[in-house]
């Protein structure tokens, strides 16, 4: 069994991003994957100094420790200012190749306008850059502001379907690539 | 005469981002320019919630307000798991279309290993998205530990060239696309 | 008065990137510019093999000469597979620094599917590679086989703005960065 | 036992990228991959007007039959104006989901300069534009013209031993990924 853990970017208390990383991880589950999500709404990290060593933030070791631990992940940002947003990217940047390298990905991105690329671009490279695989399946979820329901389902189903490759190609894949790693 | 105002995305005590930019500042400064450096390691600055109201942190309005005021900017970042670091994004983040729109920009990135222009490329799609200028000259510090003496001055008289030419640019095309803008 | 060069990336006989182009071109035109299109599927030209040298393909010589005495560019491409199509980048490829650098640049993109900033995006940093400047104004035409008229006008009037806007931008910074230059 | 199939961006006599390309294809083989190289610069293929057809350019059915055979993919290409050859770009827009889709890809580019990514990230987005996968084990080549000795072996051994750690990615998860596929 894979071990599957979602990150969102946002920190907004209603945050579309986290919607659409809570459908996606329940999908996953649903297929039979263990799950965690770390939601930096309850988490208190710092920024990064591009150092190693964040005694006053126990968030930090966890924040690493949950990921290293993780087969798989499924990072999901808001896209600010057409790129991936600075809450995520810093989360990304206190953790290393020891915590992120070999983890298969699936990657989400709402916007509040049309659909674009740019922050799942950026994400795509930057786990790259650290060593992780990144499914091609991926998610934008446009004017994500009338996306989901009150009960935080998608309104469209094409848009859910692609909820539903992402997620089996997320656990198919990473039970491949992760065998015997 | 133009306003140029620099940021820097590090938080390092020793940062080489901000040795860059001091640089660059200097020379734009001998070319006349009204010059301030925001350091984000002396302001205290919350991670971007999306929303517009921060009162418990007067520096998002300092940010915003020196920002505003400015024809121009530099920003300079250390390069991340291969894009531009959480703390610029984020700070860019938690400032909008009416402080960022219309300004001139130049960009700077350092990394600990070899060249490369992913950080470079991050921002200027940024800049781009909320309707700012940059200019075609820019510079990627590689192994920027070795870059610079104990005075902050550049050991590569070639990259020095760089700065050099990207002050210029900076200051002679704010004047020109702020002239009566 | 600013001479202006339009270059589209299709070789469809009835393509969308040449009606965007034209249309561009006209409204650039009216604002007084000097205008000329090049269009790529009535010159024969070679893949770029690295050399300098096309004896056999004297339209080389005018795809390099036309754009070297232009003050600025529009660039007009389909999204092919989520980038510039090869048409538009094997023509930049034939140019060199002392064709392309120094124009001002503005950036257009069709797709069949819904919008996105992939081969704007492209665009951007090649221009940039050979230092032209790009104007923060660009417009990506989301299913563009629904959006032209029969005689080629766009039926959608917020994009036709965005097109008034891009021409304007481009004749005005063109003046701007070019006087003097 | 995957088959690799490897497509070069140049179509330069004593092209770089072809003997990195070569370079990477015989470790793959050394592996147990049966390999073919598509060589650009033996093959005559059009210009990709958008369309299906090409009756008169045998060579674009060949390209396309034996991607489609094919498990993986080497795509090694020179750096042009900060991006992907376009010459490498056209061959790829000559070919459609159902020959690329599902495509486990490694990725070399070479440079006459300094260390750069674009060309590699432009590879990347592609690909995942189409479904393919691309390993996280990638190649640039800086100063490519001093990087290989007169019989095409590389000069330098980390550069080297990145080659090996491409070809063993590349046909270990290959196997991985299309095993049952």
């Amino acid at each position: 069994m894979v071990k599957i853990v979602g990150i969102g970017g946002s920190l907004r208390p209603n945050s579309s991003s986290y919607k659409a990383l809570n459908l996606a991880i329940q999908r996953v589950e649903a297929l039979g994957a263990d799950v965690e999500i770390l939601d930096l709404r309850q988490m208190k990290l710092p920024f990064c100094d591009g150092g190693d060593e964040y005694p006053d933030y126990p968030d930090v070791a966890r924040l690493q420790d949950t990921v290293k631990k993780a087969d798989g992940l499924i990072l999901s940002t808001p896209e600010y200012h057409g790129g991936v947003s600075g809450v995520l990217k810093n989360a990304l940047d206190l953790m290393g190749f020891e915590h992120l390298s070999g983890k298969v990905t699936g990657l989400i991105s709402v916007l509040g306008g049309q659909s674009n690329s740019n922050a799942l671009n950026d994400m795509r490279l930057i786990v790259r850059w650290v060593h992780g695989w990144v499914i091609p399946e991926q998610v934008a979820i446009a004017q994500s502001w009338k996306a989901f329901d009150e009960e935080g389902k998608l309104l469209d189903e094409k848009l859910s379907q692609r909820f539903d490759q992402l997620a089996q190609s997320l656990v198919d894949n990473t039970q491949k690539l992760r065998d015997a790693a």
